[in-house]
This record gives structure tokens, C-alpha cells and sequence, in this order.
């Protein structure tokens, strides 16, 4: 097998933990396979670095806070490649330029356009170690760029395709995707096999294992994504194609966010635009809407209902209070006391009634739905916040999720 | 005028010193000059990096440990560019292989083959300043490369040339060239200009302020360096080709070391390879032979002397006693409390007898002469380390070098 590994900065956090990624690359080896590794910078050094640049001045150019952080990974693929020639491992560490990682020019959020693997291809079957550093590439004039958040993920995910790996394994500090939170469900399961689209809605949902847009990528190129411990040497969840042989239960897991708050303007004049009213000046202010309900008008008049981050919610009140003002709307209502839970699927395209069999479940349980939002494979509902373990609890055993024994 | 200012790891050693550097810069911009920048990494950051990875393991390989202390003025060029820019000056950071810079692939110690300069020159005529990396390139595969001790002196004057600069502003923390050490004659001068050889003839007898490769480098291209003080706007010392404008004293400086100790061996039978057989052990004991001196041999024995800095006196005694055994020689014979004195000056080509005046001198004092080399430009004496400052103050001031009024 041919297998891209990528580690991420606990896991190069300290000379200690570098000796036991060195183990997992060595493993690997071990089996007879092709390994090839992107690292990202050792925790705390990016924060670190970025700090040095916003002492200088509030606002530092883009490329330079490129070319700055980018150092970071340079030294923890480095260090790597030393601990792992000191096992007598031929491996060499590679810049994101080095590696043939070719990007647009949008500094601190790049994308990448191309990855030229031939030279890296070529190392991985002569037998060597090729440690790729993540986050990075170099634009076609040849400037440092980044590929912002979680651009680690995407790095691993773009070199196992131009060297057109078997797997990707994602290594993190959690063994896998859970069915849901094992600590509101004891009885909550790791998921073997997730369709890449599930695993987008959980990333979405706030599952923070796995920035959404390497999952977008490997779903195009149907590169499978192994999440695995870096500390327990056992099977993750392997995210995959959709496909007959993948366990079809109804849902693949029920997710829930406790962080939001609900706030509804009442009674606008139904007109064209008066969405772009009600958002333009919330996103304005850097606020993330999440859940937005509009019903059909009643008499010219329309409700619009939609959470935002609990932190955010004085701030978003009071932009609507002026809002209706402005708007001549009839009032604005507001509860910061809701939480989220979402059922997850590719089951629910071929089953009918999901959504009907979720409201039925909570509704025998008491707890009364506020909202309700759905795409192909999820349901969403926004209910008060005090029953959201009771909600967990009851549609993870009600749609079969709960372990056999535990 | 064309500048390129290079600035050592203690003017970028805080952010704070990064701040009295970027003044610099912009003095020179203010006066309408063209500047690029030469950054060395931050102060005991190249040593921070690189202790790391010797913990990993005792001889981490060169290609890796020069990735990782490469990142060391990347961090460096990044933060300097911010500050400038934080100034409304369009400056922009390069790396090694960004800027141009092509090596050998000799790790650790890499040579300059070639700088595509083109790009830079065409950035600085637009009023840009690029601030570059020192100490480092890439190789023809794109490796990237050190350049060893002392290499942001080398980076520096290497890119004045490629970008046909009128003059490479080395920044250090002294201001100049003295005639000789001021702690031992307080009527030392700053020398305002001094020939490429002279130069060369200083840095050999342990000023530390410019780097060999660096002088003999601008000496082959005529680039003029300053050498000048980033804590003091005062003109430094000029390090220019001879000419008839230069102030022709018969000699420019004196210099002095006392890290001196000599070992003579006596009666070796005077055979073809003695001096392989006698040198050989101490070069491989990696021990520095400095002075050496052979007599004419007396009926087929002579006698061989030399000096090594103190600190290796007893180990170089105990594998000089050995060979004495092996080599059937007379005896050796050592002293520890000596040490070396050198006048230099190309003007020492025109005026005979220079030597002789020399130990004239030294004589009149009554300053014994043990060992005596010369070169073109110098002359070297090795003495009892007790007569050091007499002799360093009396050659000061009989060769005419002593300030006006101090």
C-alpha cells in the first residue's frame, strides 16, 4: 500500500512526540508499505510567530505572515526527518514549494491549483520517506503562501492524490467519529466506515476533526480518509464513497450544539430583499448565522426566525431591535436558551419518514420542537436547551445507534 | 546610490532592535537611495534549532539540519519586512532560493555558484526593498543550502554585485577598523579606509568583524563595504581596492594575539615528508596550527616550530612527545605564555625595511623575538606573552599611527 500520513502539532509538539510519530511512520514501513508524511508546525509555534508579527503593527501584510508561519512547519518536518534518519529510515524533509505545491495567490487562505508529484512519487517507490510540510505551497511567482485553517488536512489529502496513495490517515487525538457524543451516550459508537458527504454534515455540524474542505476534496477524488489515534494503535473511522457495502442504518449519528440562541423579527412587510435587510448588518458585524426559518406570509406580513453563537446574541438583539425601526416590522423576540440536535444519513435518502419518526420520538419524550431545518441526509431541529441530553439520549437509541454491550 | 546593509542576528535580535534597524533603512531610503537588505536569523535562534536537533541525534544529516536553521532568517526577513511596511515603506521578505541564490550542494558550508539578480534589481528600481535572508540558497535541485559560519557577510556582498550596488553596508556592533586595539593603546585610530588585502590580513589575525570569504569575495568584484556601527550614525571604515588616494602609511594597523603557545621539535632527522609526518596527527586531532617555522636543517637533523592556541597546548604536547619516540627526534620542548604580534600594510610593498625597523624596535625595548614569518603585507613576531602591550603600544607609535590628540 501506498499511504500519506499526516500528523498535526501535538503530535510534533515536542522532541518526545516526535520519537512517537516516528513510531507510527516506522510501523508502517514495517508492513512493507510506501509512506509519505505532512506535518504541521509544532503546537503553539504558528500562535507564537503570528504574535511576533501583531507586535509590530495590528494589520501585517498578508505575504509576510506567510512567509513568517510557513517557517513552522519547515522546522517540525525537519526535526522529523532527523529523528527518522536516526532510525536509519531514509526520509527527507520538503517544503510545500519543495514538494511541488502550487497555489493560487490569495495569501492566508490559498488554495492549492496543482501539485506536481512526480519528484515525490518517484522518491516513495525508490523507498524513501518523503515529510511534506502542510499548510503551505508557493504561488506561480514563486511567494510563500498558506492555506489557512485546518489546511494541514487538505495538504495530506492533495499529496495523496498526485501520488495516488491508497489512504490518507488523518492522525489525531481522538480515535474516530462517534455516533454521538459518548459523553452524554455511554452506549455512543465509534463509526467504522462514514460516506464523505455524512462526515461533511458532521464537520459542519462542529465535529472538529476534519476540515470540511479536505473532506470536498477526497469526496472528488475518492481518496479514503483513515481518522485514527496518534496514541492507540487501533482501526479509526474510515471515511469513504457511498457504497452498497457500507452498514446502511437509517442515520449514521446524531450531532447537537448547546451554543445557540434564537431570535425571531416579527411581522415584516413582505417584500423582495428584505432578507438581505435582516443579514446584511449581522454579517456586517462578523456574526455567524446558522439555522434560518422564514414561513410563508400571512396578510403581507413575514416572520424570520435564525440562531447565531449564545455569545453573539445581545449584539444580534440589538441590531434587530433598530432593524425593526427602520423596517416597520412588529416586534423582535429573542431566547438564548436553545440548543441544536441534527440526525445524520445517507440511510435517509432511501428510507421515508425519518423526519417524521425524529418529531414523533421527541414529541413522546415532551420536549417540544421550535424550529426545524433539513438538506438530503440531515434533519435539524432547535429545541430548549435543558432537554438536549434527553434528545441525544432517546434518537440515538430510538434509530438503533446504541452499542450492543457497553 | 545602491545599497545593499546587512545586519547581523543582534539587529534583529528583538523586536525592539528590529525597530532601530528599520530606522536605519529608511535614513538610507530618505536620502533617495536604492536599498535591499541582508538579515541574519535572530540572535541564539540558529543555535536554538539546531540543539534541538542534535538532542535527537548526535549528527543530525546536513541537507535537514540547513532546512531547519534556514528557517531561522526567514523568521528574521519576514518580521523586518512587517516593520518597514508598518512604516509605509514597500519592503518584502525573500528567502535564499526567492532572492536567487544558487550554491553547490555542499550542506553546511555551500558556495554561491550564481544569483539571478535580475529580479531584485528590477524590484529595487521600482523603490522596493527586499529584505533577504542571509547564510543561505538553494542547490540546482532545489535543496535548500547553508553557507556556513560567517555566510550573511558572503550573502551580502554577493547580492551588492548581482545587483551592482555602489557599496554593501555591513552593520556591526564596533564602527570600524582600528589601527589596533584601543583597551591597549588608547590612541588606537579608526581606520577609514583599508585595502581588500588589509582586511584579509586583520581577519586572519582574529578581527572578527568580517568574514574571510567576504572580503576575498567584494576584493575579486571591487565592491566597497562599510563597515560601520548600528548604534552610532558615524561613518566606519571603508574596505576598498588600493589605490593612490589611500592614505599610503607604511603600515595600517597592528594586531596582536595572545591565545598563543609554541612547541619546537628538535633534531628530526631531516627527511622528505617530516612535515606531513609531524603536522598530520595534530590536524587530526582537529587541533588549529597557526605560525610555523623550519629552519635551515644542520648535518641532516633540523628543527621544527610552531604555535597552537593555548587551550590545545597539553594534548598537542602529549602527541608531540609520541612522535619524538616514532621519529627518533632529539626532544620537544614547549612554552605556554607566549603570544604573536603582526604589523600589516600594502604600504609595506613600497617601503624596504620595514622588517628591520621592526625588530629595531622591539630590540630597544628589550622585547626578545622567538619565531618570525612575513607575508607580503605583514609581519609576524612571536614574543614572551609578558612583553604584549609594550610591544603592541611601542610599534603603535614608532610607526606613526597614534592619534593626534587622545
Amino acid at each position: 500500500m501506498r499511504i500519506v500520513q499526516k500528523f498535526g502539532g501535538t503530535s510534533v509538539g515536542s522532541l518526545e512526540r516526535i520519537g512517537k510519530t516516528a513510531d507510527l511512520v516506522a510501523a508502517e514501513l514495517a508492513q512493507g508499505n510506501q509512506v509519505a508524511v505532512v506535518v504541521s508546525a509544532m503546537s503553539g509555534e504558528t500562535n507564537r510567530l503570528t504574535s511576533m508579527a501583531h507586535e509590530i503593527c495590528a494589520q501585517p501584510a498578508a505575504r509576510e505572515l506567510d512567509a513568517l508561519v510557513a517557517t513552522g512547519e519547515q522546522v517540525s518536518a525537519a526535526l522529523l526527518a532527523i529523528e527518522l534518519q536516526n532510525r536509519g529510515i531514509a526520509a527527507y524533509s520538503y517544503s510545500g514549494g519543495q514538494a511541488g505545491f502550487v497555489t493560487d495567490s490569495k495569501h492566508e487562505r490559498a488554495r492549492i491549483k496543482d501539485i506536481e508529484g512526480d519528484h515525490l512519487l518517484t522518491r516513495l517507490q525508490a523507498g524513501e520517506v518523503p515529510v511534506v510540510t502542510g499548510f503551505q505551497g508557493v504561488d506561480e511567482q514563486g511567494n510563500v503562501t498558506t492555506l489557512g485553517r485546518g489546511g494541514s488536512d487538505t495538504s495530506a489529502v492533495a499529496l495523496a492524490i498526485a501520488v495516488e496513495a491508497d489512504v490518507c490517515d488523518i492522525y489525531t487525538d481522538v480515535d474516530g467519529i462517534y455516533t454521538t457524543d459518548p459523553r452524554i451516550v455511554p452506549k455512543a459508537r465509534k463509526i467504522e466506515r462514514i460516506a464523505y458527504e455524512e462526515m461533511l454534515e458532521f464537520a459542519s455540524l462542529g465535529a472538529k476533526v476534519l476540515q470540511t474542505r479536505s473532506v470536498e476534496l477526497a469526496m472528488r477524488y475518492n481518496m479514503p480518509l483513515h481518522l485514527r489515534s496518534s496514541f492507540e494503535p487501533v482501526a479509526g473511522t474510515m471515511v469513504v464513497q457511498e457504497d452498497d457495502s457500507m452498514e446502511r442504518a437509517t442515520i449514521s449519528g446524531v450531532a447537537y450544539n448547546r451554543d445557540e440562541a434564537k431570535i425571531t423579527i416579527m411581522g415584516i412587510p413582505d417584500q423582495p430583499g428584505i432578507a438581505a435587510n435582516v443579514f446584511g448588518p449581522v454579517a456586517g458585524a462578523g456574526i455567524n448565522v446558522d439555522v434560518i426559518v422564514q414561513n410563508v406570509s400571512e396578510q403581507g406580513y413575514t416572520d424570520i426566525t435564525f440562531t447565531v453563537p449564545t455569545g453573539d446574541y445581545q449584539q444580534t438583539m440589538d441590531i434587530m431591535r433598530r432593524l425593526c425601526k427602520q423596517m416597520d416590522a412588529r416586534d423582535v423576540k429573542g431566547d438564548d436558551s436553545v440548543a441544536k440536535v441534527s440526525v445524520v444519513g445517507v440511510g435517509m435518502r432511501s428510507h421515508s419518514g425519518v423526519a417524521k419518526d425524529m418529531f414523533d420520538i421527541l414529541a413522546r419524550e415532551g420536549v417540544n420542537i421550535q424550529m426545524i431545518t433539513t438538506s438530503e441526509i440531515k434533519i435539524t431541529v432547535v429545541i430548549d436547551e435543558k432537554y438536549i441530553e434527553l434528545a441525544v439520549r432517546t434518537l440515538h437509541s430510538a434509530f438503533g445507534l446504541d452499542a450492543e454491550d457497553s
